[in-house]
């Protein structure tokens, strides 16, 4: 493949509309840089206020040609236009996921949206249904996912190297709300806001990053889990700490340790997974790096770019052995590889690669109960809640 | 204090008879080169096999003066004689503990003894209740306790530089026990037999050093827990593998990780805990040095002889900064921690550190209903049980 | 300052062209992504190979809407454009550097430019001149200067935290030359050429950096160099390995060692500074950490993002703590930094930030001499040579 | 070989006398813990002091039987008893070791004596070539020489591992002299006091253990070297910075970096050796871990006690995986090998293992010639000094 498919295949840069993340914002920039950096796409529609007369200004004053007042307006007057957006990315409060990723496929776009996909089970067996019947692309940003070294762990887990798989731990410990900053006691704070983030707080917003990379990387979903939450923070209403045992169909278990009142902690996502011949462990804070140990051989240390790596790997990463790559460039993956399959889409190619890699949307309806699943056990003290297999397409 | 205390207060070096460790043995050695290497002990007695021709033999091959066939006949005929010993060490497998124990603090000698104290908290119970009878002074091998940086850590919980104590996780991660080894499949290893080592073998076995360890460091114990055991190793009847849930009486919690089956794992000792202010975090595979991270400062890496230490992690170091210490010089930090205390016992002095750092008998008491504990919850899928408060010597 | 100065300030975008970095080179994507992923270039002109057609084609194959066959035709042709490029980035090889960086400066573009700077001191003094007599910013690509723990650690020096500077130490250790491969034998590779790539092309191609690093940091220019360069691999006629020995004129000494021909190193790129009260240590395969030591307090860990940074600092990071940045965001701030500058030019402005952070000619200046003055040494068994004072303007 | 061959093999304990090291020295309680420690010694005879009755009150207060006030006194006294010590350790002053040995060996003592072996090459010839008449035993205490990965280092060059040795890196960067202290003000540090200790004193005390680091693990010799030798610290005399280039005959280069003046620091040993395969680095602070990176494979990490690691380390490691080592466990090694050749020649027997991996005499002339080679080069402003070859006892 060359170093820029979309263009050398459809003869332009895809046209990417983007829903959210205005100044100042974190994810914002993120989405829009991670779609620029490789070259694949343009950013040339963007909602990124409510109020027309803002949005507008936003958009001129990022450069982004076309700014509008809502994902409705922008979806109508894009999907009219011969040069009109092929994709839309969604980086809206939660509670509004569904209705906008709804309208969009209805609409025939392309779809990447943050995570959570919804905040109800039902919400996104629905969207599920709908990627099914239109066949569109759908991604859901768990942007851990682009990393080189979780591809590889992904790939060895695949290839045997681990043996059975028996033991995953995943801790996701930040220290970034281990006080009441002003935002959140005053409310404006969306993402503290059950109402507009989801029940169980510290579930939705990291703990199923944890639960999509302990399945990315092993491929198993846990059948039974058992969750016990709490609040840390005095003042606090929404919760910041869990812990969350998973039994798993082959008797594996894992372990996830959630928080984000861990005082001094920094970004904290750390994975470890033991099979019966070897084990992985990786650091997001040192993320081009993945440690195997093995029963008989010493420790290796593989690293992005280096030997040893599965194609998975290498295709993740942009820049040789020895030159860092960080958080940007693993979203700029997900952004790359749907950029692969949307190309393909347009030019009704079957995928040139199978399967696809970035999160589907499968992964998003799984994320979604196994946020419920965890609230309904930590309101039973912690009794064991069966989660919902591998979801179904037949059975919608 | 002098570089040696004992030989300086009592004109000799303390006189140590040993039980159990014969040739070939990993403890043995640890604790007979930790009495030795800081020139406060001398090792006369030992009892190294059930057999009195064969364990005089292997006390003579090892260079030690006095064999014994049995810890009974050791501890009549040493506290008959003038230069008979003044402390025991009782190295045998756990079911032996109580017996040898008991009957050595009724002879009036100090003891040190290996973890788990008992195998049953009847009998523990029982030991602390002679232990505060006759005075005598008790360490109970919690060798992880003499680690400097462990120390460290106490000092800063007990000084409030993490504030309040919200979460602990401590792991404990072996591979040694992946796969069956030829002396656990024809029943030899009694490490591996429940009626010898306890039920619940990964608990009894590390699980308890976890917990000591928290319960060190933080000086809480926990109020309530919830423990899921398994087994991983295909053919294997023990428990390898346990994951536990602490609650503490102030709404921290704890979580523990732990197993001897995670393939390709070395020792996997590790702690994190985090205050309302601040966290620390220990890897005992680099044991001189402790993570400090706070809330608006740097991290801080606090490292064995180096600057900003308590004076209970001075002490505890025998070489200078950039020197590392191990195991065996943690193990030794016990003896000479015992040293201390038995010296001033013989010499009817006020100890003069006050608490005493070496693990006590509560500790060992508090380890066995843990164990107990676990069990407990195990057994009921999970259900949190009860963890006894303190142990509370007037209930005696 | 806003998310975005450049389009705020002038209402649209930097328009850029690139020279060098056809399809297939690493740079040429490093450079491009750069601009591109923080919104404030776009990239509209490109020379992507000598021949016209190639060139053209190449550019469309990117998505870049005009190529052209030379930096010559590509200059006069934007410059002669109402929407003409603004800046012009040469990723070309070495020895086309100042032909194309002059042309650029006489037509009144701002350059960017790769290292080293040129070939011959001459040509660096030369272009040096041409900067300060049109006013220009001229940015030399030194992209380690990009890193926000670099900065850091230039802040603490200059803030007097590690005290008066002592040594320095600086690494440059990798291993993908550690074997002859097919373009070095058949003469393909220019970078192996000392004709196009420099006499002493250890010291050329990563020595130079390591110069720079460590005069970025320190704001010290060494007075006498000592080298011992070498080549290590057989069959090999470039140098591949050099140890340079720095004495400054506070006393201070340095020591560089550089090499390609590590079997198996990564990147290896590695500072240490120790003053009289303190010193610091950056790797650039963990370049979000900086670590400080001092004489009285534990050790510290700087981390991008994170609590006690200075304010350059916290300029070059573009994503909260604990979401890694790389090699590509460390670029990307070179070019954000020369955005503005260039923005201000533009606008008449005088810089927000004095002094500016990016590297400057006078580095690049100092860089060339730097070379030659290593050569010198190395010929000379390693005698100690004169390296010129800071290059003064007043010379020319 | 069992636990305790020297007991095993002479029924009895190996007698120790002790020169140097009085209460309060650092080097003492290593030297005397690291007998003991393995069961293999008694420590029965010391000098302590000049002065005859603080001799004795020392012996006395540290449980050792008999206090001599000279080291002539001791020998003459010891060998002449039936019950005398085998082997003598010497920890005196630099200037006084020459005097000691000569006499312990003339006595017929086995030896083991700290570095550096003399302050003159004359002395350390003459005293080899009494060895090589006498036949006894000598160990020069290269303490770092007994770390288990040290030797792993040196098997996998031996085995041909790393290729064809091309550079060589050893650092020791500390810092516990970046301020002068009371006793080098007043001038009661021996250390610091160049007619004690040795000209060039940066050289004589450390640079001289990452000689022999280099050469231990390499097998090589240099042949040629130039220094850099400088005061850092104001009001100091005695040198306390050094930069030492290495050239071999195979073409390989070396570079030492040498310091006790860097704020901050702690004890900073670390050594890279690569060749045309791979190389490898160990670091003394982290020293059970040896890193091992090679051309077409990921990164090892090999672990003391660990899989894959030669025989010469597996022997040198006396405690399981996962179980910590450090400096006295290193030294230990020492005095477990020499008690292992020690005993071999008190019964006559052929060694167990040839060659002896204890630092030989030889070792310790070359480390004298080293630190003259490099005084030389350093007056003559870094001019190659021909470093002489491998010590040839036929010369004698």
């Amino acid at each position: 493949m060359s170093a820029n498919y979309v263009v050398g295949t459809i003869g332009r840069r895809l046209r990417l509309g983007v829903v959210g993340g205005g100044p100042g914002s974190f994810i914002g920039s993120i989405h829009r840089g991670a779609a620029l950096m490789n070259e694949q796409y343009e950013v040339i529609a963007a909602v990124l206020s409510s109020d027309a007369a803002r949005s507008t200004a936003y958009a001129a004053a990022l450069g982004i040609p076309r700014g509008y007042d809502s994902a409705r307006e922008m979806i109508e007057a894009e999907t009219a236009r011969e040069d009109g957006i092929d994709v839309i990315a969604i980086m809206t409060p939660n509670n509004s996921h569904y209705e906008i990723a709804r309208l969009a496929l209805e609409s025939g776009l392309h779809v990447i949206c943050e995570k959570p996909l919804t905040n109800h089970y039902h919400e996104a067996i629905s969207l599920a249904a709908l990627v099914n019947q239109t066949g569109l692309q759908f991604c859901v940003a768990y942007g851990y996912a682009g990393y080189p070294m979780v591809r590889q762990a992904k790939a060895m887990v695949e290839a045997g190297d681990l043996g059975e798989i028996r033991m995953i731990q995943c801790n996701y410990v930040q220290g970034h709300l281990a006080e009441m900053a002003e935002d959140e006691k005053n409310g404006t704070n969306w993402h503290m806001l059950p109402e507009v983030a989801g029940e169980n707080l510290i579930v939705a917003d990291i703990g199923t990053h944890c639960y999509h990379l302990c399945s990315y990387v092993t491929g198993m979903q846990p059948e039974q889990l058992s969750a016990d939450s709490c609040t840390m923070v005095p003042g606090r209403t929404a919760t910041d700490y869990t812990s969350i045992q998973l039994r798993y169909a082959n008797g594996a278990r894992g372990s996830l340790w959630v928080t984000q009142a861990a005082a001094g902690a920094e970004h904290g996502l750390y994975l470890r997974v033991f099979g019966s011949k070897g084990g992985i462990e990786w650091h997001q804070e040192y993320p081009n790096e993945l440690l195997f140990r093995s029963l008989d051989q010493p420790a290796q240390v593989f690293t992005k770019g280096g030997p040893g790596l599965y194609e998975s790997a290498k295709h993740a990463s942009a820049v040789p052995i020895g030159h860092p790559e960080g958080y940007r460039e693993a979203f700029a993956t997900l952004y790359r590889d749907f950029a692969e399959a949307v190309t393909d889409a347009l030019t009704a190619q079957a995928s040139p690669k199978d399967p696809l890699l970035f999160p589907q949307i499968e992964d998003g309806v799984q994320g979604v109960r196994f946020i419920e699943a965890a609230e309904e056990s930590n309101r039973g003290n912690g009794f064991w809640v069966q989660v919902i297999p591998k979801y179904d397409y037949s059975m919608i």
